[in-house]
């Protein structure tokens, strides 16, 4: 059994407690939370505070480190990864590189695994880029993302004057993906893309034609796109956009001899984008553990790990069945 | 520079010919074919008889091997594998554990490297499944093929008395797969899944009501599908069916905690079947190479490969702009 600690509890540290029992080869040793453990709800699993970790060191094989890639990850990930093998989900795009080097020498000093940037975008979709491009080097790769919530644009949508609550659906535009897997060539903007759409709940008396004016010209936000904002009660955001889906697709056309067209197209559709962004988390997970028990000591990413790592089925089978 | 040789001159190694022009990190030493090398036409590489092949040993990294699944590469890969360092595309599917053991054992006595039944599927459907099941363990996985012809089923139509010429479609019933995707649960034969098209050319004096009832019932072939028969002239088959498209679906439908439903799909839209298994398995002769040069010796497959091994552009650079 691999036994694993989730450090921090919001919304993905829950979908890996729920990830942990669909993975037989998998044991929760617990929860560790900076909060009071009587204030964390798991679905069951023990909750210690995060001061007992190091105690725990025995115990535990992996820590699947569940916090933000704002402040915590950058700090937490290279300290924890001083005393255990680690797996974060950072997704700060520009300062991977940062981040890489000081967990990568976290864990070579202390002879640790650390796999950073696990998810989907960074994670698989990443992944989907490197092989496509590999196979396909004349070509053009393009990321579409969702449908699925932004949590940045909805909080600005919150931060308007006489917004009570919002939502901010990001919408790729099919129709843009279909002309391109048609081999049409295409100078894309911003707006060509995404769509972004808007739930807006309004404070009494607010004025909704100026808040509309304000979202759709709002810079970096959403003045660059086409922008739906439509308004509803509190109690229709609450009944009807309480989900959290997201998925999205990484497209490659590319041509090899001549004008032969090839494409090739990764989609994930996902009513829940915590729960399977922890999914991934854990498949790497069992890959940490495997390298930790092969000595490879260091700083990885998806890219460095070959695929096999991933599952639970010994090779043999995997080449009989999945071959 | 990756030096290669291409064993095999068919489609598929016409196919690698230009594929490595797209590669600037690879040279191509040469053809090497068991014709009179005066026979076969190439897009410009020099050709030879196979017997010189291991006199050129010092000038080859890779040996990237064309020959067909059904008596080449059996016997091929383990021979030519005590010498080279190789990548075939075997595709019988039940004797894959048998042939890996055979170049396991020619390349760890030999101290070579050989990935085996690489392309896309087997090949990157393989490695679309593995990631898929691992991430999601709760789910079904459906492979679909199409739209694309298959050689098997050409070559059956052709038998038959009074068929002068014939290609045949294999066609995934796009409707299935949206409801799969929707996360309906069926249970799926196999008329359900494929369609079959076949465009025949009849010979003189040919029944052609009787050459259909022949076709739609064919055992194995064709009586458990919805098949399509059209008859058409020797022109209209040379003019419009020439090309060799292929392509696919890898789905995988699964749920995480409760019923949350994920989905995660891959998919392959080829103009030419041989180009694009070509540019496969060109970039898994780079990952080859690198393993050559770690001395990872023995055989491999797609599953054991980490992605990082396909690129030519290094690690610091992908993590940079693909995480």
């Amino acid at each position: 059994m691999i036994k694993i600690a989730i450090v921090g509890y919001g919304n993905l540290g829950r979908g890996v407690e729920r990830a942990l029992k669909q993975n037989a080869d998998m044991e929760l040793v617990g929860v560790f939370s900076r909060r009071d453990p009587a204030a964390v709800q798991t679905d069951g699993a023990s909750v210690y505070v995060l001061d007992e970790l190091e105690a725990q060191k025995e115990n535990i094989d992996v820590c699947i480190l569940c916090g933000g890639s704002a402040t915590d990850l950058p700090v937490q990930t290279p300290a924890i990864t001083k005393n255990f093998n680690t797996i974060d989900s950072f997704d700060t795009h520009a300062k991977i590189p940062e981040h890489f080097a000081n967990v990568d020498q976290a864990a070579k000093e202390n002879q640790t695994v650390s796999i950073i940037s696990t998810g989907w975008d960074p994670g698989l979709f990443s992944l989907n880029r490197l092989y496509a491009q590999s196979i396909l080097p004349e070509g053009e790769t393009y990321t579409f993302w969702g449908k699925g919530v932004s949590q940045g644009h909805s909080d600005a949508l919150r931060r308007i004057d006489g917004v009570a609550d919002a939502i901010q659906y990001t919408i790729p535009k099919s129709e843009v993906i279909e002309k391109l897997k048609a081999g049409e060539k295409m100078t894309l903007t911003t707006r060509d893309k995404h769509l972004r759409e808007c739930f807006v709940v309004l404070e009494e008396n607010a004025d909704e034609a100026a808040i509309k004016e304000e979202i759709v010209t709002m810079p970096n936000y959403f003045d660059e796109y086409d922008t739906i904002v439509h308004f509803i009660s509190a109690e229709e955001l609450k009944r009807d956009h309480h989900a959290m889906p997201h998925g999205g697709t990484v497209l490659r056309t590319g041509t090899t001899h001549e004008n032969t067209k090839q494409v090739i197209e990764y989609n994930l559709q996902l009513e829940s984008n915590p729960e399977f962004t922890a999914s991934v988390l854990v498949a790497y997970a069992r890959a940490c553990a495997r390298l930790a028990a092969e000595k490879q000591f260091g700083a990885f990413t998806v890219l460095d790990i070959a695929p096999k790592y991933l599952s639970p089925v010994d090779d043999a089978t995997l080449r009989k069945e999945l071959l």
